[in-house]
């Protein structure tokens, strides 16, 4: 774990414990403080059915401002009808209340970003949340053991906690970016604006950026990087990116560039190895898969055909044994609906080209199988049209692991 | 394997050998004659990377008329340029020799439909295949024995012979439609008429239908049947389902009802039977499921949700386990695309509703779970739009075997 945490992020601080909810007595409730107001946008699953946090969360972000994120672990509050936004809400409020006790300020309950990840079609245990979110107050902090007490507390399936980094310089003034996310399985998120596994992605800085800025930044950034990850195609009903400002780094108000567009710049890159980090701790995953698909007709058919390619069990077990099996790719690029000329189409395994014209090229296939068994593996699909479009897939091979982690995971 | 093969098909004759193809020294070449031009209908795979015999069999099809079907296994004939159609070419006028000499009827390539299954990528041995076509027309038998032995010749990973038949009084004379289909891996078939894993079926009839009328017939009975079937959803490049009526009932000719949509009724029905078949004998399966998907806005949406359920690898490793994490159901459905209201959707795992009104029902989960861990398993989601579609996909689990067979098989 990097020794850089959200908490690094003035005016951020962080909690976590066990309340309960997770048999196995893991951190299942996490909390993160802004101690001023902060510019806040966040992006939601697009899956119809979505948790009570979703629902609740959207209509919360609308005000553009937030002073907390309360988040818990080992069920989801998903599929619980208007129980579960009623529980919803009251985590939101009970965060509220503890706020208003630290800081003496009125606090309302949609300043409060509630998440809930976890198994679908049950009840929160509220009776532990209602213990455990005062308890959290009581452990908040901006050390960097908060921080990695946070980013453990959001876990589900995940065998490592995730963050990601950056520190930029504006206007004379040091500005920090960084955040934390989990998501292993019922990963493919396809996150909008209000109106997907669970990924929950927090990212905080301290930067000053007023909320209609973020709201424009953040729908193309989840795009570029989270929502460009599939563990398993699976886009859960709770996923959620939150990007908060809390503006104490004392830059100047961000609203243009040349600043915002080194901002934008370095925030992509937290959230690329973010999601990054997602695809490579995938469940089961022993490999980190990028899969490019260039040539395309337009940047839907080259999403589509990258993403054909990265949620095709059989490429993802040829992947898995090492296999050069090029032909996996090639017919699901052609089977993904996106516009293809297989006779001008090529495959490139790392930076071997294994297929080119219609025909097999004369590649070694050793030095391919070579390639094929490494940790990180590029493939790249050119689907040979005159278009110029491209798109790259994050994603992780397919093991026996998933299958014990799913198949034996009772709910 | 029933007693009843496309050899009871009256003028339809078969063979099946190994040639040298395949290294484990199973059948890999199976000949399939008609003793008279048959009139004939084909679907094909509608992957934009095609098989070379599938580009061939496209114009072969055309005519309306087929003598036989040649059909090696063990190699795909797949991303292999001119070289490939050559090879498929060859394939099928070295089958029209055999049939000349044996009939002394002048018989063009073109009343053969060449088929290929196996790795992608590979040229065909066809030193192999120009000596095992002379031997496979000197096994040529209309026995029970040449017919089962053609359905095992067509295998790739399968683990059972797949047979279906029905019998039928047309007009009092006595009409027979038999017929086999291969398909483990690779299955996720959607294939229209000209212009998809590979699946390969062939069904043969002695009732006398003529190509125009055949051929309507054929693409909804494919679109009802093979087309509902998915294993791991990767459509193959090679898909093929060809329908062959030889005419030596002695039935009138069949054009119109009642007759017809008799004739109809029975290829349905043996239609779902191969397709039932192909899902139960997916790679790696343990199950036969039956996902079903009503209250949909329209079919496209009811087919959308259905293969989304059947497709996510969550859900099918919960088949898997037997676990009742109908969540996974719900969600998938809630990501498939398709028009969906969660408040007044359902979720019923064999016929005990989990899920109604956007809550967990009272469902005893031990029963359910008990239902979960059969070996045919119905799962239905009504999608609780105001719409009255639905459509059912047939599919199996996902194991450890899956993952074994596929990760550890090198090309």
């Amino acid at each position: 774990m990097p020794n850089i945490t959200i908490t690094a992020v003035k005016g951020i601080r962080t909690a976590a414990l066990h309340c309960g909810i997770k048999e196995s007595g893991k951190p299942d409730l996490a909390l993160l403080v802004s101690d001023v107001p902060a510019a806040a946008a966040a992006v939601f699953t697009t899956n119809k059915v979505v948790g009570a946090p979703v629902l609740v969360g959207r209509r919360h972000i609308q005000h553009g401002i937030l002073r907390a994120c309360i988040t818990n672990s080992g069920c989801a509050n998903v599929c619980t009808g208007q129980r579960g936004i009623d529980d919803a809400l009251e985590m939101c409020a009970l965060t509220a209340d503890g706020l208003a006790k630290l800081s003496g300020d009125e606090v309302p309950a949609s300043a409060v970003l509630p998440f809930s990840t976890g198994v679908i079609g049950r009840f929160l245990p509220m009776d532990k949340i209602r213990a455990g979110i005062p308890q959290a107050f009581a452990q908040l902090s901006n050390t960097q053991e908060a921080g990695e007490a946070f980013a453990l507390g959001i876990l589900t399936t995940d065998l490592v906690p995730k963050s990601a980094h950056a520190s930029l310089t504006l206007g004379g003034k040091r500005v920090t970016i960084a955040g934390h996310c989990k998501g292993s399985g019922m990963i493919a998120p396809n996150m909008a604006l209000p109106p997907q596994a669970t990924m929950l992605a927090y990212v905080a800085t301290d930067a000053s950026i007023p909320p209609a800025t973020l709201r424009k930044l953040i729908a193309p950034v989840a795009d570029q990087t989270f929502n460009c990850v599939t563990v398993d195609q699976h886009t859960s009903t709770s996923d959620t990116f939150v990007l908060l400002a809390t503006g104490l780094s004392g830059s100047r108000k961000l609203t243009a560039s040349p600043d915002l567009a080194k901002f934008s710049k370095a925030l992509l890159e937290v959230c690329d190895s973010l999601a990054r980090q997602i695809a490579r701790d995938g469940e089961g995953a022993t490999k980190l898969v990028t899969v490019t698909v260039t040539g395309a007709k337009s940047p839907q058919d080259a999403r589509r055909a990258a993403d054909a390619i990265a949620n095709s069990p059989l490429c993802k077990t040829a992947i898995h044994g090492g296999d050069p099996n090029w032909g996996r790719f090639v017919s699901a690029a052609g089977y993904s609906g996106a516009a293809m000329n297989p006779d001008r189409a090529s495959c490139k395994i790392g930076n071997l080209t294994v297929f080119k014209n219609g025909q097999p090229t004369a590649a070694d296939l050793a030095a391919v199988e070579k390639i094929m068994q490494q940790e990180k593996l590029a493939i790249t699909v050119d689907l040979g049209t005159p278009g110029k479009s491209s798109h790259r897939t994050y994603t992780c091979d397919l093991s026996r692991d998933y299958i014990t982690i799913n198949a034996d995971y009772h709910t």
